[in-house]
């Protein structure tokens, strides 16, 4: 079971549209895990500390937070994690190199600002940026694995790509199977009687959703059951001919696929 | 202090972008309004409960919980606020009239999954749906004003633009004063350093931000005290010569607004 937690005002303040979360979620929604929460909370030294807190009280296996990691005041992701996690906040030399190596890339040098990036939890492993300056930030707690990520999305993908996601595919033992149909011309109260009466289940845990969409109803089947393709595939066949024969129009056709092999 | 809950399993598996927390995060902040948290949950019904207990517990006094209002299985959204509020989930006459009337407009009938939309905790009163056909939740629980609203956009901003607006309106007592710049061509460590060494607030409780953004660097400030134009345009002012004096580009120029008078 995974958590994540986008930290930054910005969020909370409605000026900026979460396309962070939304991103990680589908990555680890992919590797075969479950996404339990998605909480943002503001530059807040307490909240963010709190929400990493409760995260692992919730059960959460792997928590990624974003945001919070560069040179600014109210960065304080990484004294967050250390406070949340009982560590001291340290000058990690790893980092240090990894954010000099940056700034040396960009001519700049490293001043007061620049050096806090490198400072981390005392037990974090540094994960090089590949893009910007600010190194992301590697926790084992026991079984439980704590990423932070910066918050500009291209930083925080390329980190999770290249560094991120080797680790957690080692953890995946899932992967996930989905389809999905659009029709329109039917109210999705009608939809949604004649999915719930179909008995798709067997033994697959499908996971049914149905919602407007362009103008028309997604109906949206997934599992985390590998040797479920054929049951989904099944289903929304059934489906379809269903609101065929009520009326309706199909206009994105059945498409069922794996996430991974 | 106010909090979002957004609740939608799409939500959680990276299918669907939050655009709603942040239209309601804005809204509420252009009311004077401070977001603490923005917490999304996957449909169901303990997950949502606790995570409205939660959201009290904190001391929000202004929660507003979007999606699982619809006619399927797994909208439970009404029925996790009836278990968190401890109060029964009961059949509202007014909300079934509402989802009638709604109905009849669409040449629709009354089914089983339908009636369910007419089902709140049995304190709630309901809330027109101008576009759809679930009503809106409002409950006043003691200083706490708890809403729930349908997750399709465009419902759940018409219910919030005609019903709820006018409701916060009366409670709010501040607005949001907000400005910023955007500069190309220095770091934002630079910057950040640089508007740190300002002394800006002058009793106006400014919240400064930088990021990256469009290739540059912004320079946000907000403040909710009304008389604080001023000092944020003035701040601004201060930011952007010292920023050309060291060869930055303004890309966006000072535009310093009041969200309401």
């Amino acid at each position: 079971m995974a958590e994540v937690i986008t930290t930054g005002t910005e969020l909370l303040i409605g000026k900026v549209v979460n396309t962070n979360a939304t991103w990680i979620a589908r990555k680890l929604v992919e590797l075969g895990m479950i996404v339990r929460r998605i909480t943002s909370v503001p530059d807040d030294l307490n909240e963010i500390s709190s929400c990493v807190k409760e995260a692992i009280n919730r059960g959460a296996r792997v928590v990624i937070v974003t945001g919070g990691l560069g040179p600014s005041k109210d960065d304080m992701t990484a004294r967050a994690l250390a406070n949340a996690l009982g560590q001291n906040y340290v000058l990690n030399r790893e980092a240090l190199k990894m954010v000099s190596q940056r700034l040396e890339l960009r001519g700049l040098t490293l001043t007061d600002n620049r050096i806090k990036m490198a400072y981390m939890p005392e037990r974090a492993t540094p994960l090089p940026n590949p893009v910007g300056v600010a190194p992301g930030i590697l926790m084992r707690e026991g079984d439980i694995l704590i990423i932070a990520l910066p918050g500009v999305p291209s930083e925080m993908k390329a980190i999770f790509e290249k560094h991120v996601l080797p680790i957690l595919e080692r953890l995946a033992t899932k992967s996930l199977v989905e389809g999905s149909l659009v029709v329109r011309g039917i109210p999705e109260s009608d939809i949604a009687s004649l999915v719930e009466s179909l008995d798709i289940n067997e033994g697959c845990e499908v996971y049914v959703k149905t919602r407007v969409f362009r103008g028309g109803v997604e109906i949206y089947m997934s599992s985390f059951k590998q040797n479920c393709y054929e049951v989904i595939r099944n289903a929304l066949m059934k489906v379809k001919k269903a609101v065929v024969e009520m009326g309706g129009v199909i206009i994105n056709d059945i498409n069922v696929k794996r996430s991974r092999n």
